[in-house]
């Protein structure tokens, strides 16, 4: 019996590839550790591939949650945010880091109140994703909150410069056709939504 | 003269919201360096909204590239890497580090070569993006690749572990509705093109 279906790709491979084994970690060295963030140094064993002992950075950083806000009448709710590393303020979507011990769903709703004032009727969960799968394991969890409404004031860290701003639905597919959003952790939700919010939202519709 | 047209949002804030004043950095800290990576410590004055300079953390990386290959039929080449932070082995894009003084149109195709034996007709841009802009200024310039045909053995780091496999568009994009595909390098690029391709390829059609 083939493995392959009449559909075009292997059916195990249209999910994920077989797994490579992993490479042993000879040693691992603490290069710099903080409650904001880690780097480490593993030194890997590529076995037949390479006679030497390879070093890999990693990087280590806290899980984050990502929050795609719909109002009733399905604008989106966008922040303009202003980032140090760049110096820029871009669109984006409220997004944090999650607490110790906060679960995700939590820590979605407390980015939304904090960032935008606004609570959501409900959480749909949206695929997530590693920002930077090469050195680092942090993993962003993302969700579209729907029915949001105001409720509060923002309520920012001091290093937070941040306005929010209602938009049409039409007026982010025209941003994200011209690559005015630029932050990974706004252009994925976003982009997924565009082209599979419909399916999302009447799925979200038969179940509620 | 309202600022606003008849279209929803003020035309100034479709692109880009009025940006913030950057705050001082009142001294840097060399953490780490390596050829790889860096990291520093910034002390930031922040102004009215906090009394006590605030540290920011910043990660320092060089900026990459990120390639969508198209087959002449429309079908998507992608590759099943191993990743050390993570320890998994997913589908993912060819993707890479931009050389010193290397062009990103020059480093897409060297990836390209590289990770898939693959070289292309043309190379379309696609809107680039920053991974963790909170963190970092680290930034991926994305390609579409069109007319890729195989040239050449795969050209693997040691400790690159890759498959390329061929995948019919429809199945990219029932992964991607899926949440298979997890990689910030593949997502962003794969996503706009699932709903701006055939947009893309028209205007690349009229211009070649």
């Amino acid at each position: 019996v083939s493995q392959r279906d009449q559909q075009g790709a292997p059916r195990e491979e249209r999910g994920q590839p077989r797994p490579f084994e992993p490479f042993p970690v000879l040693s691992s060295e603490r290069i710099y550790d903080s409650p904001w963030c880690g780097l480490r140094r593993d030194w890997l064993d590529l076995g037949d591939s390479g006679d030497e002992p390879q070093e890999y950075h990693v990087f280590e950083i806290g899980d984050a949650v990502s929050v795609l806000p719909l109002l009733e009448d399905g604008s989106i709710l966008l922040i303009g945010q202003y980032r140090h590393p760049t110096g820029q303020t871009r669109w984006e979507l409220p997004a944090g880091r999650i607490g110790e011990g906060e679960a995700p769903e939590l820590a979605a709703r407390r980015e939304l109140l904090e960032e935008t004032g606004h609570a959501a009727a409900r959480l749909l969960p949206l695929p997530g994703f590693y920002p930077t799968g090469g050195i680092s394991a942090h993993y962003a969890h993302c969700f579209c909150a729907v029915g949001c409404v105001r409720e509060a004031e923002l309520s920012l860290e001091p290093s937070e410069r941040i306005i929010v701003q209602t938009f049409r639905a039409d007026d982010v597919a025209a941003m994200l056709a011209a690559g005015d959003i630029v932050d990974a952790f706004a252009l994925i939700p976003l982009l997924y939504y565009l082209h599979f919010g419909a399916r999302l939202l009447e799925a979200d519709a038969e179940g509620a």
